[in-house]
């Protein structure tokens, strides 16, 4: 099996583990860049590994229409495409398409929907994504679900988390389908290999949590998967109803599999959902943040743009041994960001990113070392202590 | 001495030489990557190091007006602010502030002129730009200088060249007056040491060959200047009528000191200029043309984004070894500035940098080698073999 998961220290429902993939083993919990378009924006490959990256995102919506997972495939699939020899992961495109409120319409079959770009007609069903995802050829791809507004109501939930289990075992179908051959057998070795994809169901079911008990139960019953998602949380809820879900959905769970939780990603999300019992996180929050001006640091947010700023020699976080804090001040990244130059934004993605990789890593340290409990408290009772600035 | 200029060979006119600097030795011809704003648009010093670059610029017009001159010296000057280490050059600003046609006059004293960012009035004189440049702290300091169109008739011309030489007498007693104390002496050692400056004249004249005959002359008899600028050309002259004024100019100023040909940098230029005894190179084309989708090869300009590139899985340039082309192919570059991703950017501007320091790099070693003349007109006949694309 080139997918396993090894759980190596425990804390509570918290634990460190080891997920092996095709492109290297992932320390767990793990928090993955998001990079939507074939790339972490504002980053150079280079930059995440040298912060430690191991696993990122791509985004099967978005790069099925551009450059279209076609031409993707033609290069060799999306580690050759973007030179990342690291696992990666793909979303489905599910959150994406039911974004498109006023742009698309839901069947059984599927969802037909118009391109935010050009406003072309376009139709996903669970096989067409499954085409997709296998061209672009991750190492874990998500299945096509049906996700809802954070705040819909029971029948509505009901409706979609039990419309996503349906087009969960279509996918499942339609992978093993796919798996017989590699989408990559016009090129030479070692790119026309057969890809193995691990499929990842999603358990959505809104903030009911009898809704979400009953989905991770149903979804276990259908197949041995190599992981589970999380889905159709950080969307428009409460913070408290999210970590109750959560909490719902990872007794619910095998714990010898991996749980990601999709989407989620502030600092206080990370440790809070650490301690729940998820192993993989995703949020655009620091690159996106980032590109605004907004700063994690240790004591809470802070936005680079402010004139306080214009003189402070410090770097943004002292406690940070990020490339950007390790040579550059607050006086210069203002400027670089009042002047609209580029590498202001590279900078704090660069930081932010960084900052993230950095908490789990610290959480899934003091795990093994057995001090995960007074280490989370005392990291949110230093981060909640300075009034984060809204930004 | 802190500034001492040694020739190691020479081909005709051509000389390979290390230009000696506070902050390290410059191999010459070199060309320097411009930091208009205190940063090579889209590109880290990381990335400059990594390519060779060994001097870069700044600009006293933009860095008084953002962040600052006073930001900069508050910080301790463009090195330490921008953590570029190896030298710098700033230019003066006289070509920003003439180049305000409709916002801006003239008179002895100097140019009364409107911000570009605000419209808020401010007065440029010589003692006043020659602080600026103090203030930023790089090692070589262009003069301020009445700059005029390409074009400019023989009165206008010699005007503006007999003021250029009036205000480089201003900016010299300015410069040894405030080469007492140093702008940085509140902070500590070593970053308040006397910053050691050098000051270089810009031979002006427009396309008249007398003019710059008589302004090289003049400026020898005003001091030992440790370089010479060349000034006002690349600004809408025809290239012949530059590369007469670049003989002209190289012929009356000694061939013991280093010749700057400002503002000019595109592949071609940098090879005639090598070959008409030019030291010193700079331009923002690489990175600008970069931000629009122009690639610099060995075989002309093309542009990634047209769709011919869609499915190309060649590198930018076949026998370039830049950290684009040895990890990236077209389509995925293509892919990034058709998507708008900022990465796109930075591989851009790296590459085209990286080629124009890889061309003097070859002058250079061709000079020393004895085959400048081969290597030139090769290098020239392969590139404009191909039909350039206009971008």
């Amino acid at each position: 099996m080139p997918f396993e998961f090894e759980v190596v220290a425990k804390a509570g429902a918290a634990r460190a583990g080891i997920f092996s993939t095709p492109h290297g083993p992932v320390e767990t919990p793990v928090f993955m860049p998001v990079g939507t378009l074939a790339a972490v924006k504002s980053l150079d490959p280079d930059d995440l590994v040298q912060m430690g990256a191991s696993m990122i995102l791509g985004n099967a919506y978005h790069l099925h229409l551009r450059p279209g997972d076609d031409v993707v495939r033609e290069m060799g699939g999306l580690h050759r495409f973007m030179r990342w020899d690291r696992p990666i992961l793909t979303d489905s495109g599910g959150f994406q398409v039911f974004s498109l409120a006023q742009l698309r319409t839901v069947n059984e079959e599927g969802v037909e929907f118009q391109s935010h770009l050009d406003g072309s007609r376009r139709f996903f069903t669970p096989e067409i994504v499954m085409q997709i995802e296998r061209n672009l050829g991750a190492d874990v791809i998500m299945q096509f679900d049906h996700v809802i507004p954070g705040q819909s109501d029971e029948a509505s939930a009901r409706d979609a988390s039990e419309r996503s289990i349906r087009w969960l075992e279509r996918c499942l179908k339609e992978l093993e389908r796919l798996q017989q051959t590699s989408p990559f057998d016009r090129l030479s070795p070692p790119a026309s290999r057969l890809p193995q994809q691990a499929l990842f169901p999603i358990a959505q079911g809104g903030i009911h949590a009898h809704l979400r008990r009953e989905a991770a139960e149903r979804i276990r019953g259908v197949h041995d998967w190599p992981g589970f998602g999380i889905g159709g949380l950080s969307v428009g809820e409460e913070k408290e109803a999210m970590y109750e879900m959560i909490d719902v959905v990872d007794d619910a769970l095998p714990q010898t599999h991996p749980r990601y939780l999709m989407g989620v990603g502030f600092p206080e999300d990370l440790i809070e959902g650490i301690a729940l019992g998820v192993d993989l996180f995703d949020c655009v929050a620091p690159t996106r943040m980032g590109r605004n001006g907004a700063v994690f640091t240790r004591d809470g947010r802070l936005n680079i743009k402010r004139t306080e700023y214009r003189l402070d020699s410090r770097p943004l976080d002292p406690d940070c041994d990020c490339a950007a804090c390790t040579r550059f001040n607050r006086a210069y990244i203002r400027h670089l960001f009042v002047s609209d130059e580029i590498l202001g934004l590279r900078l704090l993605s660069l930081h932010n990113v960084h900052f993230l990789l950095s908490i789990v890593r610290g959480a899934r340290q003091s795990i093994i070392n057995g001090d995960f409990d007074t280490w989370s408290r005392d990291w949110l009772a230093r981060y909640r202590a300075s009034s984060p600035l809204a930004v």
